[in-house]
């Protein structure tokens, strides 16, 4: 029998700085009543999905507290959580979150369609830096309002699916996908805010789609994993961030595709079991990987010199 | 002063069982002297391109020496390696590999505008099955006809230019470019031979170019280097094998590519340096990579059970 999941991924548009959570919360609720009406069993929403994107701007201490969640779900976000579970609709929602012990993370969770919170991710690749560049259009300070994850890329399951997360610059990076591939996972579910400039970045305006695109579409295919992403995209205080959110298959192909850059839903039926015959031949890890090889990966972080070969021409 | 190295993709048409070594490398005189004639100083050569891709085929024990080199250069090739030192051009080749102690490995070399080689390596993953499955339209023998490569991931100095090697079936591992990569490698440099049919690898037709240009632009961009890949393309003995050989820039573009399945030349100014920003910014790895959590990619080979995750919902 096809094991079958019908995946949503919920773009929301901007959302400016004058919006309260309960507003940002009923746009949600309607984006997740659209999916469901649609047939969708598991909803992604983006990163930081509550607020601005506001680790464009600097605040001073004290000044950014009320864009963290203290608790999940609490008052503001628990209308979300009861009208998925009354649809029997589980999701992945990204928030900014604050401890209990005053830890500061970008992190998302797994919702069943019981309403349990199931899984729950850190960012591990936090981008941007921590230091005040006034001078810039917009800044990107993830660096300064978060801790790195402390939570490793974990594996959830989700009614029969095996379910990766990871959050917005996590997905250019390929040890992500393969981390979660190599625990079983069959689909990786992630949010981003992915704005037109980054401080030091050096990149075509065109090429953010590109290689937002590009990232997903190889985490797929390389991991033989479902890919669905949803982004906060459009303007937000008059700073513009790319829509592109989609759905890609384990052959990489972009199976849908978010048209525009507001409120929107795509619905896909992903048929989980897609990803078999590449992981049983052409990415069957068991026969062909070489973590031998491999160890420089998990031993060195940045570049370094190149480790010496020792070959003879004819040996 | 920028850092430019004149770059060039040779491909070569398919290479009929009829055809001898001597005419093979009077194929690739003429490709390195067009390439030459429009400034190429690094000419890249596909994966065994010096015999038809004879891995497709099953042959008893005695019946296959034929297709390896004992020596490198040995007189067959030698006048490549005579008319590249006269015009001052490196190249990279691939070629099956006979040692002295009767060891088979898929090889390729890099030598450099003096004729000296200056860099090997030996195919890290090798695709396929080892097993005789003579009811297929062909088979994939890379398993039988060669031992896993045991050089690891080099990276070699052409000129000034950081350069890494792979083959073939190696560009669809990430593993590959980021080793690489954390070795200061500017520029990746491969042969393939990519038939349409591969035993029990359920992909489109249309796909198999697909993901060799994804592969190829994935690895480039996520590692921020070049990339120059030169396919065996067209038929051989009845068998189609895809083009598109191609150099993609640390963007993750692809600057040219082969128009068509024949002997062919594209020639690229590869301007080195256009992967600094990308090296200073989001792909900082020492500002950014997590190889704290990437334990798992070096210790374990195929998919497992998922690692735990403790996790409090509020902590």
């Amino acid at each position: 029998m096809a094991k079958n999941l019908m995946l949503a991924v919920a773009q929301v548009g901007g959302i400016d700085s004058s919006e309260s959570k309960p507003e940002v919360v009923a746009r949600l609720i309607a984006l997740l009543e659209e999916a469901a009406s649609q047939g969708a069993e598991l909803v992604v929403f983006p990163e930081l999905t509550l607020t601005t994107f506001f680790p464009r701007t600097w605040f001073e201490e004290g000044d950014f507290e009320g864009y963290f969640e203290k608790s999940m779900p609490n008052d503001d976000v628990r209308p979300l959580f009861e009208r998925a579970k009354d649809l029997g609709v589980g999701f992945y929602l990204g928030y900014a979150e604050l401890t209990s012990d005053q830890k500061r993370y970008n992190t998302s969770i797994l919702v069943n369609k019981h309403g349990d919170i199931v899984g729950k991710y850190r960012k591990m690749h936090l981008p941007g830096h921590a230091d005040n560049r006034e001078g810039l259009p917009n800044q990107h300070l993830e660096k300064k309002y978060f801790l790195e994850g402390d939570l490793g890329f974990g594996v959830f399951d989700f009614h029969g699916v095996q379910v990766g997360m990871c959050l917005c610059n996590d997905r250019r990076w390929p040890e992500v996908y393969r981390s979660l591939s190599l625990q079983g996972a069959e689909l990786v579910v992630l949010g981003y805010n992915t704005p037109d400039f980054v401080p030091g970045w050096q990149e075509e305006p065109h090429a953010k789609m590109f290689t937002h695109l590009l990232s997903l579409q190889a985490g797929a295919y390389q991991n033989s994993v479902f890919v669905a992403a949803a982004g906060k995209s459009g303007f937000e205080d008059g700073h513009h961030m790319i829509g592109g959110s989609a759905v890609v298959a384990p052959s990489g192909e972009i199976l849908a595709k978010a048209a525009g850059e507001g409120d929107e839903v795509v619905v896909v039926k992903a048929d989980i079991d897609m990803g078999r015959p590449y992981k049983e031949s052409v990415f069957d890890f068991a026969a062909h990987r070489r973590p031998d090889a491999y160890g420089i990966i998990a031993e060195r972080k940045g570049r370094g010199a190149p480790l010496p070969v020792a070959f003879n021409v004819n040996d």
